[in-house]
């Protein structure tokens, strides 16, 4: 009954959530430490958590389909129109919307990234390139550009850390065929672009480009994960496009509603940001210490090579403390979203054990 | 650049949102009367509003991605087992894994039915036969039967509000090829299901089957419209084959949780629909006062057919009160949820003037 493409399709490994640990070790829910989904650890903005109060009582009703005042919001801060923006659960949702859309041969990502990218190709049937390192490289992506439908970028990439500069994402935009669809995914951009501002996309600068779509989200830097809020931008012509496989509602009125006042809260982000690389450099100095390999970062999360990284997540699960092992991607490394600094000492504190 | 399949798709219309209005005509949101989309008019359960506060702040955090608690919640009320739920963003992402799973050549369905069969259906190239009767006629149905892989059952039948016997149901499913899968969408099944048990559908027994999918919605008589929650209820192997497709965390952590909550309120529904049916027989008196036809419903809305629908709608449009015009599905009729008693008396007003 079913299409023989189910067959071959992945399914995405969340971060384990805290209700599994609370479940499988019985340690309380305030007792964990969840830094393995790459949340904003301080939360999300008080004034957005008063904001959605308010409007409880209306989750009874459908949301505005039209999303008309967060469109306009994400407009305003990009210096774009809402004619150019799309909508998503996620920016996944755009993601997928994108893939099913263009119904791509052959797509192009590097070899360790967001594994989205693979699960939504695959189930149009796409073929998959990944190029040989990890870590994007540009030139490896020179190689393969011209055979395929689909390239992914990941400006930070997701789950590594590592960030191309603007300047050369820019020049290999213009070396891509305008048939072919590039997708520059900005999900962790906040935190880049505050890092370093060779690594900021111009958002706005995409839209001369006709075959360039920009996606965003809220649940990063603006600390709204579980509320399922990401967008697209793009020229018109693909954001209608896109709009065309958007299911109505598809954000809940509650989100909506958090997306546009986030937007009006860019110092709780800010916020986030810099005490995010503040307590990224004791994960360095704990590296440096152990002599251990890191990616530099430009994300809310640090990647740190181990010789033994299943054990190490595995040990840290049992007594609380989750985080991401990248065994599956081929890597033996641990990723750790940066926490609160007690979260943090905790965590080294632990890792100081086990490494 | 784009696949050629979406040169043919067709987007939904939302019924109009309150904002609109206030865009628009410039009435306050108070006095806006939104009895369009079939949301609960008696909003959702205090419990769950109260429940949802208190996790506000983890807004922050994506939500348990196996859902574990919902769908144990779902498992109890329908004594079946978790392994035979999988949960969406409302039931309507349910369909769309079920038809994209498939990705049938041909489906069946209704003239008059939930518009989302036909544009999913859309989205995988499938050709769409619809019933020469805009009511589910299920001998119609039995003449298309042996040539599709899909057939969508709306019991109740939105948007007409008509609804089959299960025992007719019954009688059909055991007719059609057991290749062939048959969703059975029973969003409204709470009201039809309380107005006459004859409608009831058993849906444990549908485990039985090996081709039979029910969808289910909280956005209705649970008064979660704005959440986007819904359910399938299959045997395994049907949900497994879901599974492939569901995107991560496809419901958000506030929405997760106000679905647990509203399974342990059922008494804040049951109130709901009591209260549904009661006003409901006002809009019948005033058919009957007024002669004019319309499909005894067995859901939260009644289509009356009118001479001028558009222009009716039009007319209520601009004093504020926001219905659903079903011209554009070829009816000459107008489709009114049914509000709190206060919206009914002004309706029921305002349409005693245009008819």
């Amino acid at each position: 009954m079913f299409s023989k493409k189910l067959d071959n399709l992945k399914t995405y490994e969340a971060g384990k959530p805290i209700e599994l640990v609370v479940r499988e070790f019985g340690i309380e829910p305030k007792d964990i430490i969840k830094l393995a989904s790459n949340e904003n650890p301080y939360g999300c903005s008080k004034k957005v958590q008063e904001e959605v109060k308010k409007i409880i009582p209306q989750m009874s009703v459908y949301p505005d389909d039209s999303m008309y005042e967060l469109k306009e919001g994400l407009a305003k801060k990009f210096e774009i129109e809402s004619k150019n923006i799309i909508i998503g659960a996620g920016s996944d949702q755009v993601l997928e919307f994108a893939i099913h859309a263009i119904e791509p041969k052959k797509v192009l990502m590097s070899k360790t990234t967001f594994a989205m990218y693979e699960i939504y190709s695959k189930q149009v049937g796409a073929e998959i390139i990944k190029t040989p390192s990890h870590e994007h490289n540009l030139d490896e992506f020179r190689q393969y550009k011209d055979e395929v439908d689909i390239i992914f970028i990941c400006v930070p990439n997701n789950p590594l850390g590592e960030c191309l500069d603007w300047s050369d994402v820019k020049e290999f935009i213009d070396e891509v065929s305008k048939e072919t669809l590039i997708i520059i995914d900005g999900a962790y951009q906040e935190y880049a672009s505050f890092k370093d501002t060779n690594k900021k996309i111009p958002i706005k600068e995409l839209l001369n480009y006709p075959n360039v779509l920009y996606t965003g989200t809220f649940s990063k830097a603006y600390g709204l994960g579980g509320m399922r809020i990401g967008y697209g931008i793009a020229n018109e012509y693909i954001i209608q496009n896109l709009y065309k496989l958007r299911p109505p509602f598809n954000i809940t009125t509650l989100s909506l509603k958090a997306g546009i006042e986030a937007l009006k809260d860019e110092e709780f982000v800010n916020n986030s940001i810099k005490q995010n690389f503040i307590e990224m450099q004791r994960y360095v100095e704990f590296c440096q210490k152990k002599n251990l390999k890191y990616i530099p970062s430009y994300t809310n999360f640090i990647t740190i090579f181990v010789n033994n990284s299943t054990e190490i997540a595995d040990n840290l699960l049992k007594i609380g403390i989750i985080i991401r092992d990248l065994a599956g991607y081929g890597i033996s490394a641990i990723r750790i979203t940066i926490g609160q600094p007690s979260q943090n000492t905790k965590v080294l504190l632990a890792l100081d054990k086990l490494i």
